[in-house]
């Protein structure tokens, strides 16, 4: 067997913790500690608490792993699909920016939960997370921005992503982590539809993206198999779902370019398209000294994708659909220089943001799309009510690795994000914090919390 | 909402058994049976048994539900999910010709599971079967032709079916159902790849088709929301799968044409796009009473979808790739004048079967394509050994509404089915026989066998 496929199946059954850089395995900690934090975030959310009760009914009553949404013990398959959902719930999950992937979301709670199922070593999750990234962000890449169109990557190469991590923890051979691969590929959905209603499936999808990726390669290990190109043959992924697919993403430095260490932080609450636009009207309302009602209007100069996604909502009906509502986010940052949890949780019954956001509209900008996804390069130009034009810029949002958060100011946001809604107290997830900061060390993984 | 999937839905909620025309409750009795015994006929098979095991290890250890592949009890959804990898596994379960959609696999298996779990009657059940058909064959039909060349419609348009049945019986209303199609349809998946390397996707396809649906329903019941036009809207199914889609499908006859009763039983037990050209073959060899030595060359003509999922297996490993080799197929009809279970075990290894392979071969006619998927025609030409060229032709295969199995004949295959490789006793498939066509009379669905 000698194809992509074949080869990012091999390399991910072969990596070894010995070789990869340190500043991979400590930037895998730091994503963990973000993921984890997002889990408990999004806890108390009504689709997360469905999809933890769906969990409940038709799975074991305990299990070796944890369940940290109902903080209880379960199979490795339901904890995996009630800390996925949970983890890209309120918005505030990793992104690598040339996949447009979500890939903390589904390669941790997955690897977490037959880390623990199964007793391996703090060493053993991290490797298994450098496979998942460095497999999924590269499927993502080759998926290519058709895909991206119609189907949340997240939930199409997050379960191809879920099952390198777990099939690596199993200790699937190269030949069975081809299987994993065809397995995973062969469930792999997605569909952006829902964004149209406001409705839940996003949840879903990260539900789904981790459960699916760990059937399959459970099942690998046991002898099921699967397509040998299920993304680059005739009637695989790529066949079926994408018009600009490039094999060549898929191997992609493998060894020496670490996808990983591209993937970027998110700091505002909401979805990664709308970011590039409000770093640049926070660095514009910051400079000019400007209130939410100096402001008579805001164009925001975006890529194709930030339309296709943002562009249905114009009317958010619930906080989650406001996270995806360029007039919503530029509202919150003029109105209070900040877009976190507690500022979208009030901006729905704020009539200032409710007005501002029929001030703001999006315009395809060629250079913006011509860097994208490669760069998020964000552009506003600002009409004030006294008469002004003014323009900003940034090259490199928040978050970005060329712009990124020091392991301070990621503490920082998962004590914000653990403590939301009281879903962790601040002992707790300092505690957590040190877990994490310790794994390398750990000979097994317990639960967190 | 008034759109066709949002009709759909409103159909599927309100069914009622008085007003469902009696020769569709016998017949859906009929696929039942039919269904319950390919459950059993696959029951012993490697890649079922995988499944099977993984529900074990990640499902509680008991339940109100029946898993019939490992006989014992545990949640509707590992039964769902067991019981439809078993149900396509030695291909003899049903098919809808114009859908080209295997319906009794997905809808049976997950309606029986909640059945059991809920204490449904059988009139219950016997109503979700109905809703399950009627929604998945219309939903397959509006996928079309360009779907299935790269999407295995029973995975996709399945997971939309098993959502609709199993809503059905827990009593969704029309809105409910239209977010329990919405969740069901951005899961929805399965790749044709496969089957290039003869992997054991199809199972997992029906397996995750049936237990997924099941998913998008109970959480639909939990309040759990999806895209309320993910068949039909810009960025749903058809948007991302299929370039020939026509909503009009959706709802053609809601009520008045009953798409189950056009459903056909297989009779050989071989992929539905050999079985025109196997019964034309044998029409011919027993006519002109001809043996496997006297044909020197067969060209079957065919439809396009036959050469994309029977084109690329030309050299089969394994008994479940031999059902989609034309060239197996047709040689045990010339061979044995029966392509059944038995015939296919012992197909591999034998020696006339693999000479006959290469005497075999497809091509595309402009009639048989015409009229499929409509109809499925079946034509031959054979050379004979002895110089002459003879040719062949049926209309409407064995097993098609117009050419359908009685009931004895009905049984006569579910004791075969049952029975094969020592799954049940003949006295459990007579018990199971007389469960299912006393089913309207039962008030609570228990457990056969």
């Amino acid at each position: 067997m000698n194809h992509p496929s074949a080869e990012l199946a091999r390399f991910v059954s072969e990596l070894q913790f010995a070789s990869i850089p340190q500043p991979v395995l400590r930037r895998a900690e730091d994503l963990l500690l973000d993921c984890l934090a997002s889990v408990l975030a999004g806890s108390h959310s009504r689709p997360v608490r469905a999809i933890a009760g769906y969990a409940r009914a038709m799975g074991p009553a305990d299990g070796p792993a944890q369940d940290i949404v109902a903080r209880r013990g379960t199979s490795p398959l339901f904890a995996a699909m009630a800390n996925a959902a949970s983890a890209h719930m309120v918005e505030q999950d990793d992104v690598h920016n040339g996949a447009v992937f979500h890939p903390a979301a589904v390669v941790f709670p997955p690897a977490v939960a037959i880390a623990q199922a199964l007793g391996r070593s703090g060493r053993d999750l991290l490797v298994a997370a450098v496979a998942g990234y460095e497999a999924g962000i590269r499927i993502g890449e080759f998926l290519g921005r058709s895909h991206y169109t119609i189907f949340h990557t997240t939930g199409t190469a997050g379960t191809l992503a879920a099952a390198a991590a777990t099939g690596r923890l199993l200790g699937l051979d190269a030949a069975q982590m081809l299987h994993a691969l065809g397995s995973a590929g062969t469930q792999a959905a997605g569909l952006w539809e829902f964004l149209r209603d406001g409705a839940d499936s996003k949840q879903l999808h990260t539900a789904k993206a981790a459960a699916d990726g760990m059937t399959a390669a459970w099942l690998a290990r046991d002898g099921f198999t699967g397509a040998s190109r299920i993304l680059e043959g005739p009637q695989g992924m790529a066949a079926g779902m994408s018009s600009d697919a490039d094999p060549a993403r898929l191997t992609d430095g493998l060894g020496t370019r670490w996808a990983l260490l591209e993937t970027s932080f998110k700091y505002h609450a909401s979805c990664r398209h709308t970011h590039p636009a409000a770093d640049a009207l926070l660095a514009l309302v910051q400079e000019h000294d400007l209130g939410v009602e100096d402001i008579k209007s805001v164009v925001a100069y975006v890529h194709q994708g930030a339309i296709d996604v943002l562009g249905p909502v114009v009317d958010p009906v619930s906080v989650h659909q406001s996270k995806f509502c360029m007039g919503v986010v530029l509202g919150l940052i003029a109105r209070h220089r900040r877009a976190g949890l507690p500022e979208f949780d009030a901006a729905l019954s704020d009539p200032a943001i409710a007005d501002f956001r029929g001030r703001v509209s999006m315009r395809l900008d060629p250079e913006v799309d011509a860097a994208y996804p490669r760069r998020w390069i964000g552009k506003v130009s600002v009409r004030t009510r006294d008469g002004r034009t003014l323009e900003s810029r940034v090259d490199t949002p928040k978050g970005d690795p060329e712009n990124t958060l020091s392991r301070a100011e990621i503490e920082d946001k998962a004590l914000r994000l653990g403590c939301y809604q009281g879903a962790a107290t601040p002992d707790e997830v300092a505690r957590l914090i040190a877990q994490v900061w310790g794994l390398a060390e750990n000979e097994r993984v317990g639960w967190f919390l």
